[in-house]
C-alpha cells in the first residue's frame, strides 16, 4: 500500500484544505444544508452539516476509502484475517475477532474463523447464563465487584453506567482498578462481603495492579472468616495461571484475539453486565454491537456510518491539522464513555508506526477527551468557542431520556432544554457571531457532528459501543497503522518494575545499588526524606 | 504592557526554543539534575528536571515573570484590585478575591478590600457551623444534594471525592448539575427524602440547569408530601432572586468578586464540605489553601511553586507548541480533580483577546485532561508514549495513603507500587529508549513534572487547589488576558434559548416560524420524525 501521505486522495485532500468549506460565511449554512447532510442507520442519525467539508471534500474523502480498501480490511478483520501484526518484526500476529463475540443475530459471518470464535463465545454466554440463574436462585449476592484494569475497567464501567437505569433492583456493582491502595478501602468500606461476588479480569492473568488488587480483595475475606474460592470469578483465558477451580468458583474465557478495549461485549463486560442488567438486556447490547458490525461492511460511506465518521476525523486530524478531538455526549449516563472511547482511540491510534514498521510522516490518533454536556458548557466550552486552539467535537444526543421521569418549566421538559443546548452549542460553534465587543466575537468554523438516537436503552448502548470502535479501526487501516497492538506500555512497566525492587531492597533494610537504576534511586531518595 | 510576542524575555525564548534541552541525550538526565531541579513548598516538592529546560531556559523563564510583573500582578489581585476587566470595552470590572475567603490564618493580607471580603466570607462560615451544630442536635439528615453546574459542582465535587477518606460517617452527598432529567432521577432514586438537605447554588439565582434542577427537586419534596422549604438551602448572592427566606431554610452568601471555578473554597464548596467532613476538615482545608496564597506572593519562581508550574507550562505552550496538558495524580481520590482543573484553566484561559481587546497573536491556555494514574498507564499512555502529538503532562503524587490501609504482595505495598509507577513513567517519557525495533523504539521528550506531598488530607487538598489556582492566574497575567470572565459561554446560551422557545411553540400545537431561528427549527424537524 502507498504510504498515508503520497496516495492520490490524501493529496487531492491537500489541496482542498487548503481552503476548507467556511461555515461562518452568509449562506454557508442552511436548513438545507441540514437537511442533506444526514446518515441514518439503525434508528441513529448522524448529521454532520457543521463539519467543514463540501461535496467535493466529501467525494475525495470516499475516494480515500476507496483506496485505503478501508471496507475490505474491516471485512477481512471481521472475518478473522489477522489485522494486528507489523511487517518484518515481532509482533503480536493476530485477528481481532471482537465482532465475532456477538454475532449470535442475523446475517452472521461466514467465514470459519469468526464462526469458530462465535461458537467459543457463545458457550461463555450460556455458562454465564446457567451460573446466574443458580445465583438467582438463592439470591446471596447483591454486589459485584470487577477487578481489572484498562479494557478490563473502562468499557464495563462506561456502559454500565450507561445502562445504569436498567439494572435489576437490589444489585450493586463497583470497579477496582488502580494499585493505589485507596482505591480498595474505599470499596470495601462500601460492601458486605458475605453478599459480594468478586470477578477478576485479566487475559494473560499477569498484570501487576489486577493480581495485587485480587491480593488485597482475598485478604479482606479471609480476615472477615471467608473463603475467598466461594466469592471470586475469573475472566482469563483458558489455561491462564488463573484458570484454576482451586482458587475460583468459576472461570469465563476469553481469547488472544480479543483486546482489552475491544472486549467490553466478551466475558470481560459480559459477567459483571449479566449480573447488573440481567441476561436478556445483556443479549440485547450484543444484538445492537452485532447490527452496526454489520452497518461497517457496508461500501457506501454514506451508509456506513463508522466509516463516514472515521473520515470526517481524518479531514478534521491530518488535513485541517486539529490535534484532538472531544466527545460530548448530551446525556449523563453516557458520563464515562469518554473515557472509554480515549482508551480505545489512543490506545489504537496513538501510533508512530506503519504497519510495516516505517515511522509516519502524518499525524496519526488525536487526544481525546471530554464531559457530558450540558455540563461542558459550565466548564470548558469558553476555550472551545474562544480558545486559540480548535477543538473537533462529536456529540452524542437522544431524543427521549432513560427514566422518563420529567417536569414541564417554563413550557418545556429538562430533555428539551438539553436537546435545546446541544443544537444551539452544534450551530454557535460551526456559524460563529460577528460584534464589535472583540469580546463579543465568536470565530466559529468550530466543526462538529451529532449522533442522535432514540433512547439509550441496551441495543443503542451496544450500537453505538460498535460504532467507535469500528470509527477508529478504520482510521487504523486508512493510516495503514496496527490499531490493535500496545508496545508504548512497555517501557513504563519494566522501569517500574526496576522501582519496585529498589522499594524491596529498602524493605529489607539494605541500600540500593545506586548503578542499578540510578534515576529511580535518585526520585526515591527524596520522597524517603518527605516527612 | 508590550505585547506578549515583543516582550524581550519572549524573544530570547523564542531562540531558545529552536534547540531545547535534550533529555535523550547521553548524560541529559542524571541523578544530580533530579536532586537540583526541585521546589519546595507547604511539605510540596515540585520536581522539574524532566522538563525541556535547562538552567539558561529558567533564567529566560524568570526574566518573563520579571518582565511581565507577575508577581505584582498576583499582589494586585489577592489585594483586591480590579483585575477582571477588558480595556475600553464593556467588561465585568470586577476584583477577584477566592483569596480573602479564605485569609483567616497567618500573614493576612492588610488591604482594606481584601479584609472586608474575608469578614463578610468568614460570618458566613461562623453561620455555617452555626448551622452545621444546630442540625447535629437532631441528626436529622444523613444525605445533602448540591444543585449546581460548572463551578458549583466541579470544584466541591473534585474536593468531596479527594477527601472521602475523612467524611463523617453516615453522611453522604450527591450532585446534581446536567439539565438531563435522568440526573436527577438517578440521584432521587437513591435518597430518602425525609433526610435529605438540598442545596441549591447560583451566585444570579438564573442558571437554567440549576433552575430547572430545582424545580425538579422541589416537586419530588411536594409529591412525598414534604414541605420543600425545610430543606431547602440557598447559596447565592445577596439580595438575589434566591435570598428568600420563604423558599430556603437558610442562605449563605457569595459575591460577584468570586468567580464560580474559583469557589470551592467559598460557601459554594463550604456548605456541602463542611456537612460532609466537618467544619474543623472543612478549616483545615482552607488554611492549606490560604498558605499557598502567600506562597504565591514570593518574588523567586523557585520558592514560588504556582508560578514556577506556569513558567514551565509557557515553556510547552508558547515555546515548545505543544496543544495539551495531562494532568496525572497517581491518587485515585483525585479521580476529578482533573476536570475541575479543566474548568479552572480552559475558561480562564482559553481566551483570544488580550486585555486591551486585541486578538491575541500567540496561543493562551491549552486543553487540559487527564485521568489518574496507574489506570491511565493502562489506557492512552500508548499515545503519551509513542503517538504524533506530544503531551507535556502534570503529574501528581503523595508518599503515603488516605486509609493507610495496604498489604505486603510480592515484598512490596499497593503505595510502593504506585509510586514505583509515577517516578517510572516520568523517567521513561522523558528519557526514552532507542531500540532495533521501531515498535520499541519511544521517542522521548515527552516534558513532565511532580508535585509530591505527604499525604493528600483535608490541608494538602486546599494547598493543591490554591496551587493550580494561582498557576492558571499567573499564566494570564503574563499573556495578559483577562482570566476572570468567560464571554465564550454566552452564544450557546442565547441559542439555546431561541430553540427552546421553538420546543415550547411545539408543545403549544403551534408550527415554528422558521424565519425566527431556521437552523434551530431544521434540526428539530428531523428530530420530531424520530420514531
Amino acid at each position: 500500500m502507498t504510504s498515508f501521505r503520497h496516495l492520490k486522495s490524501v493529496i487531492r485532500l491537500n489541496e482542498l484544505a487548503e481552503d476548507p468549506y467556511d461555515l461562518t460565511k452568509e449562506g454557508a449554512v442552511t436548513p438545507k444544508r441540514i437537511d442533506t447532510m444526514i446518515s441514518e442507520a439503525l434508528g441513529f442519525q448522524l448529521f454532520y452539516a457543521m463539519e467543514r467539508v463540501s461535496d467535493i471534500t466529501l467525494t475525495a474523502l470516499s475516494d480515500l476509502a476507496e483506496e485505503t480498501q478501508a471496507v475490505k480490511k474491516m471485512t477481512e478483520m471481521q472475518a478473522g484475517e489477522i489485522v494486528n501484526f507489523i511487517e518484518g518484526h515481532e509482533s503480536e500476529k493476530r485477528p481481532a475477532l471482537h465482532t465475532a463475540m456477538r454475532d449470535f443475530f442475523e446475517q452472521r459471518n461466514a467465514s470459519s474463523k469468526a464462526k469458530e470464535a462465535t461458537e467459543l463465545a457463545y458457550k461463555e454466554c450460556e455458562k454465564l447464563r446457567a451460573f446466574l440463574n443458580e445465583i438467582e436462585k438463592t439470591n446471596q449476592y447483591t454486589d459485584m465487584v470487577q477487578i481489572g484494569i484498562g479494557g478490563s475497567e473502562l468499557g464495563p464501567k462506561a456502559v454500565y453506567m450507561a445502562l445504569e437505569a436498567f439494572h435489576k433492583p437490589g444489585r450493586r456493582v463497583h470497579f477496582l482498578s488502580n494499585v493505589d491502595p485507596d482505591d480498595g478501602s474505599h470499596i470495601f468500606h462500601q460492601v458486605d462481603l458475605e453478599k459480594t461476588l468478586v470477578v477478576v479480569v485479566s487475559k494473560s492473568g499477569s498484570t501487576l495492579e489486577t493480581l495485587t488488587n485480587e491480593q488485597f480483595a482475598r485478604e479482606k475475606f479471609k480476615k472477615a472468616g471467608f473463603n475467598p474460592k466461594n466469592h471470586f470469578l475469573a475472566v482469563t483465558g483458558k489455561g491462564s495461571p488463573m484458570d484454576d477451580p482451586q482458587q475460583y468458583a468459576a472461570s469465563f474465557y476469553m481469547w488472544d484475539y480479543i483486546g482489552g478495549r475491544y472486549s467490553a461485549t466478551s466475558m470481560v463486560g459480559g459477567v459483571i453486565l449479566a449480573f447488573a442488567l440481567g441476561m436478556d438486556r445483556f443479549l440485547e447490547f450484543l444484538r445492537g454491537a452485532s447490527a452496526m458490525d454489520k452497518i461497517a461492511l457496508k461500501a457506501d460511506p454514506k451508509a456506513n456510518l463508522p466509516l463516514l465518521s472515521a473520515l470526517l476525523g481524518i479531514w478534521n486530524r491530518n488535513f485541517l491539522t486539529l490535534p484532538t478531538t472531544a466527545i460530548i455526549p448530551y446525556s449523563q449516563a453516557l458520563s464515562r464513555f469518554p473515557a472509554h472511547l480515549q482508551q480505545l482511540d489512543m490506545e489504537s491510534n496513538g501510533k508512530r508506526i506503519d504497519k510495516k514498521g516505517h515511522p509516519v510522516d502524518f499525524d496519526t490518533g488525536p487526544i481525546i477527551w471530554g464531559e457530558p454536556g450540558t455540563n461542558g458548557q459550565h466548564s470548558f466550552y469558553q476555550s472551545i468557542h474562544q480558545g486559540t486552539t480548535v477543538v473537533p467535537l462529536e456529540f452524542i444526543g437522544f431524543k427521549e431520556s432513560q427514566y422518563r421521569d420529567d417536569i414541564l418549566f417554563q413550557g418545556t421538559t429538562c430533555q428539551e432544554k438539553l436537546l435545546s443546548n446541544l443544537f444551539a452549542q452544534s450551530i454557535a460553534l460551526a456559524v460563529g457571531q460577528q460584534n464589535d465587543n472583540p469580546n463579543k466575537f465568536f470565530p466559529g468554523n468550530r466543526p462538529n457532528r451529532i449522533l442522535f438516537g432514540e433512547r439509550l436503552d441496551p441495543y443503542a448502548m451496544g450500537a453505538i459501543l460498535a460504532y467507535y470502535e469500528h470509527k477508529v479501526a478504520f482510521q487504523g487501516f486508512m493510516w495503514n497503522i496496527n490499531s490493535f497492538d500496545q508496545e508504548g506500555v512497555q517501557l513504563g512497566k519494566k522501569l517500574a518494575l526496576k522501582i519496585i525492587d529498589q522499594f524491596a531492597t529498602l524493605k529489607q533494610g539494605k541500600p540500593i545499588d545506586p548503578k542499578g537504576f540510578p534515576l529511580g534511586a535518585a526520585y526515591l531518595k527524596h520522597i524517603e526524606k518527605v516527612k
